[in-house]
């Protein structure tokens, strides 16, 4: 692991107090994957420095190696290099910076339209692909393969942090790219190599009290748990400079307003015009 | 790694023969983390033994550990360890016997009811929640979270297999599993030691050149592409002692008619019912 993502402490202990900022001790073993999976975290500052010969093609079989529903593989990946391409969809991603300045942008594609090609040259049609499920599958599909890359990137040094925001404009997008119908952006993914002047650190997560469920869903510690949280990540926060506004209001400010949506909330008739009627 | 997954020869060249079913040699450096990831395949023999303890919490400090939407976390897991209602799940997605035996079986819910009772808590809504988008980032950010336990798991030497059956019935698994309104499973993860009786092989992938597009969407090798990954999947099915029926015709018959989607085709009045109106 280089430099710049190297924890001072590279113990289990202190990964994990560092994921929940707060102790959290477990008795078990564990190995440089899964140290390196506790590590994570969004890379927004990046060096312009190109990627090494078959970096994209590594990430792409790590990707592949990831389930894929009845081994259907309903999903493809557009890796866009073009500066100027990547300029466009910076633009169209709330002027996100990092999208230009990261070498590489892996776009995880819903493709629905190979299956609907093979179907045609068999001489068929299959009346599954206009269903919500399949569209489900696919999204599913995409991310899983997503996360192998971006495992895969961390593990070689490499930053990354996914796009959401790609899907602000999902048919001006499919339209910049040549996507044909029955595909549409899920999420965009930078990968570059990180600049050390602008470090990133572990964003803690809420306490596995709130988010984990034995047997049955259960919220008896949730509140408790939200607000020791509150006060963790307000500590964080203040660690790295920014104002102690705690993760409650960054959720209203998301959730609490339709214009944080970006033009999102009409990505319904969006996926229909796109060709998933979400039947 | 474990002996039953330790394949004979542990170069990168070998192992993405075995992602590919074919050569693929890329001027890379690898580690095991890649290593890893490229020898994924799906368990469906598993030996009853219980899991070391505090595995359930590793996987899901691991699955917290993935990226998330504005750090918004919309999403939560539920470990179910109890043999009865593993058995009423596994009556639910088609009889699958591995979900019984395996001693874990981790469901990935798409949560909007937290958000919705935090809303409650401050006294404020969120008008957002029922929206599509809403819906497909919590669909992305369980199925992140997830692939980092799966990576985690098989890092540890234990299997695991997605299973996406677990959402042919969603109202009757969110009542048995006590899940409120907007909350869904959106797939269940069978974790275990895998029966070295009962070994599972990496299946092959479409190549590159049919899943990996540059600049823009691109289908100029997609049929000689498919067609010879017809050919490597045969000689796949041949070499497990499988009749060589072929890809396509798998994917025929998950595709080519609603009665295999084991009455997920109403999935989306399912989600409705739920809580999840598609808006």
């Amino acid at each position: 692991m280089p430099h710049d993502l190297h924890p001072a402490d590279s113990s289990l202990d202190a990964a994990l107090a560092r994921r929940y900022g707060t102790a959290l001790s477990l008795p078990v073993e564990t190995n440089d994957t899964i140290a390196g999976l506790l590590e994570h975290r969004s890379v927004r500052g990046y060096l312009p420095d190109a990627l090494p010969e078959g970096t994209v093609e590594l990430l792409v079989a790590a990707a592949q190696s990831a389930a894929t529903s009845s081994n259907m593989q309903l999903w493809s990946v557009l890796a866009v290099e073009d500066k100027a391409t990547l300029a466009k969809m910076a633009a169209m991603a709330n002027n996100q910076k990092h999208i230009e300045i990261a070498p590489l942008n892996l776009l995880w594609l819903v493709d629905l339209s190979r299956a609907e090609r093979m179907a045609e040259t068999i001489g068929t049609e299959f009346p599954t692909l206009p269903y919500t499920e399949t569209f489900m599958v696919a999204v599913i599909d995409a991310a899983l393969a997503a996360q192998n890359a971006v495992v895969a990137a961390e593990s070689l040094g490499l930053g990354t942090v996914y796009i959401g925001a790609l899907r602000n404009q999902p048919e001006e997008l499919a339209k910049l790219l040549g996507l044909p119908p029955h595909v549409m952006v899920a999420f965009g993914l930078c990968v570059g190599h990180p600049d050390p002047a602008q470090p990133s650190t572990v964003r803690p997560r809420l306490p596995q009290s709130v988010v984990l469920h034995r047997e049955r869903y259960d919220t008896t510690h949730e509140a408790a748990g939200i607000a020791d949280y509150e006060n963790r990540f307000r500590t964080m926060q203040q660690a790295v400079g920014l104002p102690p506004s705690g993760w409650i209001a960054r959720v209203i400010d998301r959730m609490g307003a339709l214009k944080s949506m970006s033009g999102r909330d009409s990505m319904r008739s969006a996926l229909a015009a796109l060709g998933f009627p979400l039947k």
